[in-house]
C-alpha cells in the first residue's frame, strides 16, 4: 500500500507535539512537511517549537513558517493561550531560544501550494491550528481543492460544544473567515471536533506507560505534557484531552470514526462567532446559507479506547 | 393546591390549539387569557383562530390580540408556514371569516403587563409562538420581571437542531431580537425546545384515539390535526410532533422532563440568526456575552411515552 503523504499545519502546542511524534514514527505516513501557524502561541514560538522538535526527533520533513495573523487584518489580536500550553507553547521545558536548523525559504502557503501540485490527489493535509494558511493557499491558487486527497481538521463540533465559548473552539474561533473558506472549498474535508476529541482523554497512567515504553523520544511528549495535564485537571476528572493526534489517528484509521456528511460552515461575528455548523444531508430546509457548498463530513462518534490505544502503541514503538 | 394561573400567548396554529384545549381541559390549571401573535399565520389569523377555539371550545378567558411584526422593524416579513398550518393557521378547515366574540381592548402586551401586575408572583406564562408580544411587555414594563412566577417557552433548542435552518427553531428564529430580551430578563425561563419536542411524536393511531375518546371538543384537535399530520409525513415515520403541547405539559408535570442550568442568549444575525446558545452553569470560559445574566432552564430530556399518554388523558377527559 502507498504511504498517507501527509503535510502536518500546526501551532505545537502540547498535544499538537503529541500528534506530530504519531505522524513521524507510522509506518504508513510519509510526512512531506511541517508548516506553522499562530494560535497556542505566537508564530515565532510555534516555529521554533516545529523545528525543535524536528531536531529532537530527527524528522527529516522541512518546516514552513506561517501565518502569525488572521486571514481578516481587521480580527482584533488575542492574548496566546498560555494557561494550556505555557509561556513557550510546549509547557514550559527548557529549551533553546534558537534552534539552529534552516527554515523552508518559502511561507506556508506557498509550501502547501507548491507541496500540492507537485503530488497532484495524494496530499493529506493534518490540519490541527488556526486555518490561516490553508486559506491563504487556497486564495491564492484555488485550483489546489481539486488536487488534494483530503483535509483532517481538529477543530469545531456540531452539537454545539465549544471550548472557548458555548459554541466555538479554540482552533475554529482563532481565525472564522479561514475556517469557513476551508470548509466551503470543493476538496473533501474531515472534521474532527469537539464531539468526539473531548471524550478521547489519555489517563496520567497510560501517559507515563507511553514514556516508559517508548524511550527518549516518546519521553519528550510526556515531559511538555506535564504542563497540559495540570491545566486538565480543573476539566477531567484524570488525564488530558489528546485533541491534535485524535486527528492525526483518523489518517491511518478512519474506521475508529463514525461521521456525518453535510456542508459546514462557520459563523463568523456574533456570539456564535466561529461555530461550526453542519446541515445534515437529507434535512429539508427553506434556501439557506449552506446551499450550493459540498458536502463534507464531520466526526460524531469516536471509539476512544482503541484510537487511545493505537496513539500509544504508534508513539511507544519508534523507540 | 392553588391551580396554575396561566395566561397563554400563542399564534394557532394546529399544535397550539392543542396546546390550549390541554389548558383549557386541565383540572389544575386557570387560564386567565390568550395573547396572540403573528407567526404560524398572519395576526389577523392567528387573531381569528383564538376566538374561534375559544367560541368552540367555550373558554371564559380573554383574548387580546398581539404584535404582528417583530421587535425590531429592520427584520424583513417572511410569508406564513402555510406548507405546515394550512392557508387559514388551522388546517384549512372549514370555518367562518369573522368570530362573533369581543376582544380584550388592550394590546396583548398591555394585557399581560396589567394581569401580571393583578397577581404578582403568581402568573405563569405559557409562551408557544413568537416572543415579541413579552418582549414588548418587558420593554413597557420591566418591573413585571420580578411578578412572574415562570415563563415555559415553546421554541429554540440546545444542541444546535433546528427545523428552519440547521440551528434555528421557528419560533425563535422569527423574532430572535424579541427573543434575546426575553431569555435574558431576570425572570425564571425554561425553554421547551426540538431537543425535547422533536422527540415526542403522537402518532395517527394515538390522535385517533383522543378524537374517539374525548367526544367533540377533541374531535377538533384531530380535525385540525389532518393537515399538519401530511406535512409530518416527510419528517416522521408515523404521527406529528406536539411541540406546543409539551410546554403546556411541563407546567402541570415538570418531572417528566430533565432540564439544564445556564444562561440562554439568542443569536440576532448572520448565519447562525435565531439559535439558542446556553452556557451551561460550571462550565468556564473566557469573559463572554452570557456573563451577567440569569441563569435559565433548557429541557433536555423528556419521558415522551408519558407525556404523550398525558396529552391524550387531559384532552380526552373533558369530554
Amino acid at each position: 500500500m502507498a504511504k498517507h503523504k501527509v503535510i502536518f499545519d500546526t501551532d505545537p502546542g502540547i498535544d499538537d507535539a503529541m500528534a506530530l511524534l504519531y505522524l513521524h514514527h507510522h509506518p504508513d505516513i510519509e510526512l512531506l512537511g511541517i508548516t506553522t501557524v499562530f494560535g497556542n502561541a505566537r508564530i515565532e514560538t510555534t516555529t521554533r517549537n516545529a523545528l525543535y522538535l524536528k531536531q529532537a526527533w530527527d524528522i527529516a520533513a522541512p518546516v514552513a513558517k506561517g501565518a502569525g495573523v488572521t486571514l481578516d487584518p481587521a480580527r482584533v489580536d488575542r492574548e496566546p493561550p498560555t494557561i494550556v500550553h505555557g509561556d513557550n507553547g510546549l509547557g514550559n521545558i527548557a529549551m533553546p531560544e534558537v534552534i539552529d536548523l534552516p527554515l523552508d525559504p518559502r511561507p506556508a502557503h506557498r509550501f502547501l501550494i507548491d507541496t500540492i501540485k507537485a503530488h497532484p490527489g495524494e496530499i493529506e493535509l493534518v490540519a490541527v491550528g488556526r486555518m490561516t494558511n490553508l486559506a491563504l493557499a487556497l486564495r491564492e491558487a484555488p485550483e489546489i481543492a481539486g488536487l488534494v486527497k483530503q483535509v483532517v481538521i481538529m477543530g469545531g463540533g456540531i452539537t454545539a460544544n465549544g471550548n472557548v465559548t458555548p459554541v466555538a473552539e479554540a482552533n475554529i474561533h482563532g481565525d472564522p473567515e479561514a475556517a469557513d473558506a476551508v470548509m466551503t472549498a470543493p476538496w473533501k474535508v474531515v472534521l474532527i471536533g469537539l464531539d468526539v476529541t473531548a471524550k478521547t482523554i489519555m489517563t496520567r497512567a497510560q501517559l507515563a506507560d507511553i514514556g516508559r515504553a517508548g524511550g527518549n523520544r516518546a519521553q519528550l511528549v510526556v515531559d511538555v505534557s506535564q504542563y497540559y495535564l495540570g491545566f486538565y485537571e480543573t476539566v477531567v476528572a484524570d488525564g488530558m484531552m489528546v485533541h491534535d493526534s485524535c486527528a492525526a489517528a483518523y489518517v491511518t484509521n478512519p474506521e475508529l470514526f463514525t461521521t456525518q456528511s453535510g456542508a459546514i460552515r462557520v459563523v463568523c461575528g456574533g456570539i456564535a462567532d466561529g461555530q461550526t455548523i453542519q446541515k445534515p444531508d437529507g434535512r429539508g430546509f427553506p434556501p439557506n446559507p449552506w446551499d450550493g457548498f459540498p458536502s463534507q463530513l464531520a466526526a460524531v462518534g469516536i471509539e476512544s479506547e482503541k484510537v487511545l490505544k493505537l496513539i500509544h502503541d504508534v508513539i511507544a514503538q519508534g523507540a
